[in-house]
């Protein structure tokens, strides 16, 4: 029964190896973390891929909280004239807005975007809210989804709508602009290593591939597992590009008027796509126990013989009173193999096994999804055993992760070894900045600057494309 | 000090008996909940605002899951083919959509709504995530903002966009459906009058004031200080009519297909409205402390003297560390009558004050923003201290707000006394049932059916409007 149950499950998985992005469009459907709906563009979060974002959402939100942010409401829609006020913005968002033109049975004077992003917004907002050098900083975030009107659109990856949330600060010198630009890449680097277990290459991003309107651009880049980048969150630095414009100035101690200093920094629903291009394999996902819906799933094992659903309940109370986020799977329709194979699919980082036997042993048998590993633990500790569990799951899938994405980078000194390199993950060269040598490589290869990381030991004297003198260090890669 | 600092918080804030509509919106920009936009009718919810919604949201969350419910995110456009797709459901809601009609350069083929309300994107979803009587119930919320084309708006009240929650649920019987719909009423019910301290008029809308498309509609109505009555939430039983146009139809055991039966529900920020409303006096906000950003406020008194600023530091720790949300006001340039004021503004619940004489006796002196009333607590047992006061803090709020609910609503028996009453509060009376005799009431004293209690022992043989035989008990007002 169990051996047919995974072949249902399974046969309809395409294997990664055979086409990546299919494999990657069955899982997303097949573990039920969304739907298409008929809105163009526009997928539904089901409850379980809805229920990973709340995750993601908490997780972040404290460590935005600890860092002296507060949350915010603006409005979804953006009048035209307040988008038109900073060139490089329009010409960049402009081509992907959706426009409300209507209101009612009117007619509006003015078209209002529905925001793509909203640096113009929280400008706007900003002028009226700083006037003193007293008022500064001001740490702002806010949860919401946006709208940016793309031709081709994948789940979770490029949708027409997305969920995010989006940092805008602003600040009395470039100093410290600068500093909380850093600060957040920081804060995303440690959530999306530590909870996400995703690896990161961290770094500043070209003039061409940098947000429009911000002067510098910072990434983290995530590896996916057929070793194309996945930009998984950027922030920026504005200096006074918007707050000139839009007029943000305060008083400074000395009386005198001046113009803040403006960052701003996001991360979306894509971090569920890296999550899954970057821990799913042919079972389907397999998720971080930071972020997973379950913890752990209770199977119970001939649920029908004496005590076996009691010690399950007891199970289950232990580990809810530990703060363990536990799904006692009591569905009597379904045989146990058939739930064996639903559980990988969704990707609960541990099962737990209790039957007659086990009972008798006073244990839970345990599997680890990362590691298939089995073993058992006391159903008197069972607590204290699943938490040093996960805690060693979520190390083993950054470990794994980590491994993967070293045996995928390499240093690279001809563009014939940048071609080989970026069809198979990351490659790191020596760059003159030009943007000439982007393009080359882009049009060559299909591949992008990533960043430069913060390490700029020189590799080599000159730049990869054009061979004449170099002194950045850049990441390539194909990219999501 | 403090008398000059208190003049000049006080002198801003209109008497509530000279104009309670200026006297809200005094205390809503005064306590900087929120700001006007230059976007029309859209508000931005400021950090202690979005603070509260945050908090409310926590709350119904954790009730929600309690109760079964699952969290999805859909998207926030709906097709007008769909809108169009129920009759009356339409009929309600075109005159107030914005529409998108241009996505990037191009003009849509159909034009999109912004969300009013998502009942036909959720059948939409439905009618393919339901199958089988075992799929059954789906019970679905989403916290998300909608947009409605208001042509008169004031903040937190009525906004063109406003942040809620929409509940919806498809079940395999009318009596669950029916169950769902009164069980969420209790939720409601249950979180506003036990958590915001806001006592209900709680029961069934009459047709003429039930939902575009609901089969019947329930609302938990509450008294502002201005004897209006606030609908603070309301729940719909649609029965069959979204699901047999949408064609939800699920196989039940015995193989054949039946309708779906469906509800939805729903809370906004307006409920910030109703708890500034229901528990504001001439001094600002008074918030409940189950809602509160800040539940105390630790005041350093004398802090250049030594130790004052160890101890208050000591008490915010020991506070924060009883999951008591603490606010350790400690900036020096204000004086401490300055902070008195805007702390009583802000609406926090407890005050403490920790000086030299305070730390001599080893106490903290407190001030209770409900009643004004000042006192002493131990140091070494804060937290408890704190707690207690903050229960009791709860229940007085509520006390002081069902003792005005109860002084102003009366029973009517004649249109005269009706006049009288609604110009006050609420009014009991018999009603024939008829919407002739409603739209009478309205026309006579721009005052509305508000609900049916589900005690409807008459209280007179005829109805108060036409004189003829009546069978129903109704609440009427004034309403926001």
């Amino acid at each position: 029964m169990a051996k047919q149950a995974k072949q249902e499950f399974v046969q309809h998985i395409t294997p990664r190896e055979e086409n990546f992005s299919q494999w990657y469009t069955d899982v997303v459907k097949m573990a039920d973390l969304m739907d298409y709906t008929p809105v163009r563009g526009c997928m539904a979060m089901k409850p379980y891929g809805n229920r990973i974002w709340e995750l993601i959402r908490e997780g972040m939100d404290k460590r935005f909280a600890d860092t002296g942010h507060e949350n915010v409401s603006l409005p979804m829609l953006i009048p035209e004239s307040l988008l038109m006020k900073e060139a490089e913005h329009v010409e960049g968002f402009a081509p992907e807005v959706a426009w409300v033109t209507q209101g009612g049975n009117e007619v509006l004077p003015e078209r209002l975007a529905i925001r793509p992003t909203s640096e113009v917004l929280f400008c706007t907002m900003f002028s009226q809210w700083v006037q003193s050098w007293r008022d500064l900083p001001l740490k702002y975030n806010q949860w919401c989804s946006v709208m940016r009107w793309e031709k081709t659109t994948r789940p979770f990856l490029r949708t027409a709508e997305f969920w995010w949330q989006e940092g805008h600060t602003v600040h009395a010198t470039a100093e410290e602009a600068q500093e909380e630009t850093l600060l957040m890449l920081e804060v995303y680097r440690a959530f999306i290593e530590d909870v996400l277990c995703i690896p990161l290459f961290t770094g500043q991003k070209s003039d061409k591939e940098k947000f429009a309107g911000a002067r510098a651009t910072y990434s983290v880049e995530a590896m996916m597992q057929d070793g194309k980048a996945l930009q998984a969150g950027t922030t920026h630095n504005f200096g006074t590009n918007f707050t000139e414009p839009f007029e943000v100035r305060y008083q400074n101690k000395e009386g005198q008027l001046a113009y803040c200093h403006e960052t701003s920094w996001g991360t979306s629903t894509r971090l569920i796509g890296a999550i899954i291009m970057a821990h799913g394999d042919e079972r389907g996902l397999k998720l971080p126990p930071g972020v997973a819906p379950f913890q752990a799933v209770i199977l119970p094992i001939a649920a029908h013989k004496g005590g076996v659903m009691e010690t399950c309940e007891e199970a289950k109370t232990q580990l809810q009173a530990a703060g363990i986020r536990v799904k006692l799977d009591d569905r009597d329709h379904l045989s146990p193999g058939w739930k064996f194979n639903e559980w990988e699919l969704k990707g609960v980082p541990l099962r737990l096994e209790i039957g007659p036997r086990d009972i008798e042993k006073g244990v839970a048998t345990y599997m680890r999804r990362d590691t298939f590993e089995k073993g058992i633990l006391p159903l008197n500790s069972l607590a204290e055993g699943v938490r040093a569990l996960l805690e060693d799951i979520t190390r083993e899938m950054f470990s794994i992760a980590n491994q993967f994405r070293l045996s995928r980078t390499k240093d690279v000194f001809s563009m014939a070894e940048m071609g080989e390199q970026v069809n198979v993950g990351y490659a790191r060269s020596m760059w003159c900045g030009r943007r000439a040598c982007e393009d080359q490589v882009k049009e060559a290869f299909s591949a992008t600057s990533r960043n430069m990381p913060f390490d700029q030991t020189p590799i080599a004297p000159d730049c990869v494309v054009c061979g004449e003198a170099a002194d950045k260090v850049m990441y390539w890669a194909k990219a999501y």
